[in-house]
């Protein structure tokens, strides 16, 4: 089944410990689109400008990501500068240009609208409901969100999150929305703004998920090295959605396969800068992840 | 097959924004014993001052703790106070009182010194080298240590390092160690120590376990309510090294049970201030939380 996607598409400047890259690919969307078209449909929607380096998505129409809901305006594209602290678990924003992405609420194309899955990446949750509004009957809608949200925008997530099926964002959000320290009473917290299913993603240690029925727990992959973190989150979710329009299912069984895929995308991420590490991998090197980390985690019952 | 643990044995005073506990039982022999009896024979090498309330041990020479080796000193017993933070995962000593622990270097019980188990829980690298000694043909020794033997007495660490199996240790201790913040270059660099297989605690990231040709990693157990993470380390030690006495055999599968094992025994521990979460659970309760883990983190395969 095919995936909506609307979120940023940007260029991005990062300096980690590993090096710098200078207006490699990124934004929400895009990371999305890059691990999820691994295992489904993807239409993307989002803006750039006309210094966009089209050639540079080629490889995920290749994919069959159809940007047909992708607008080339005027102007320059988003572009955002970070770098990395030496642990990778902080990072400081050196500068954030909107540029075309300000006052973006574009009308989807009609061959989206049909679309099963949505998933709301990371940008502004008005622009997010707009997006929603256009399709007709969505089978599953995914959001992700971010601190900036939840403190300029909170009326609008939290009209928003009452048509939410699964909510992901990571701890300190989680904390921060709910005002909850524990993340399972956090958890219940966000089932009563809506969402019946909520992923806490905890960087480097894993990911849990939780509905009323349902806690499970992914491990992050121990990568050897980690280059870049950037749109890491993304990819999680690019593998989470994916497997979930994949399979066309989102009972447990099938929750659960597809947080370890979104665990799998995100470690292919973080390996290279920008969306490279999402580029040449195959889906045996995806099964492979995912049946390793079947083997980091599983053990025998005891008697 | 039994245990011998050699360790502190405390009376700590510790408050926790939960509330405070007084002269509780503590020190690190105290907590693996009250852990690892749930499952083995435990010999317990340790020292009190006559101050220490007997009595309350009771419960642990019901489970088939021996106390031959523990020795009653004119003085006072070792005491420890500490106040935790918020959210308990950092904490000031507010105050330590050797006392009788100073210099105490035993001779260790003839009954014991059969124990196919040596568990060298947290002191000072002479006193597990001096306990060690004594020990005729230990099958499998395990170690814990902390931060302040690393500073204080790397090299006598290093010595008894040589002569130790599987080595437990946190992560931040992990780094200090071997100047590696990578936790698979650091479980390398300790290999090249002595101990062929490390766990390295993530409090309440979980934990992991690697050695040649595994790779494992256990989640912590989610508890409604941390109320004291004192002991917690110790209690998960209990819980490891207790499943492989009781199963007497230290292949990669009972390994990762143990390490579930000690899971659930250091989740017992911080519901309550001192030992008292590992008095009263039985097997089922053991169990029942083992079978727990395995739904939060299993998974089926995909095609």
């Amino acid at each position: 089944m095919s995936i909506l996607v609307v979120g940023t598409v940007a260029l991005d400047t990062v300096e980690t410990p590993s090096g710098k890259s200078e207006d490699g690919l990124g934004g929400s969307a895009l990371f999305f689109a890059a691990a999820a078209s691994h295992f489904s449909t993807v239409h993307l929607v989002g803006v750039v400008g006309k210094d966009f380096p089209m050639v540079n998505i080629d490889f995920l129409k290749k994919r069959n990501v159809n940007f047909d809901g992708m607008h080339i305006l005027d102007g320059k594209t988003f572009r955002w500068g970070g770098k990395y602290h030496e642990d990778l678990n902080t990072r400081d924003t050196l500068f954030t240009e909107l540029n075309v992405i300000e006052n973006f609420y574009p009308t989807v194309p009609e061959s989206y609208q049909q679309s099963e899955y949505v998933f709301l990446a990371n940008t502004g949750p008005k622009l997010q409901e707009h997006v929603l509004n256009q399709v007709k009957n969505p089978k599953l809608v995914i959001c992700d969100t971010m601190n900036l949200w939840i403190q300029i925008a909170k009326d609008d997530l939290m009209r928003l999150l009452k048509r939410v099926d699964i909510l992901m964002l990571n701890d300190s959000e989680a904390q921060m929305l709910t005002g909850q320290r524990n993340l399972v009473a956090a958890a219940k917290k966000v089932h009563s703004m809506g969402p019946h299913t909520v992923i806490i993603k905890k960087g480097e240690h894993g990911a849990l998920i939780m509905n009323k029925g349902l806690y499970f727990y992914s491990p992050s992959f121990p990568v050897e090295m980690a280059v870049d973190p950037t749109g890491a989150g993304d990819s999680f979710a690019g593998g989470f959605v994916g497997h979930l329009a994949k399979v066309g299912k989102h009972d447990d069984t099938t929750l659960k396969q597809a947080m370890i895929m979104g665990t799998v995308m995100g470690a292919y991420c973080v390996e290279k800068f920008s969306v490279d590490g999402l580029i040449d991998i195959t889906w045996d090197d995806i099964l492979n992840r995912y049946n390793q980390i079947r083997e980091f985690v599983h053990f025998d019952p005891v008697t």
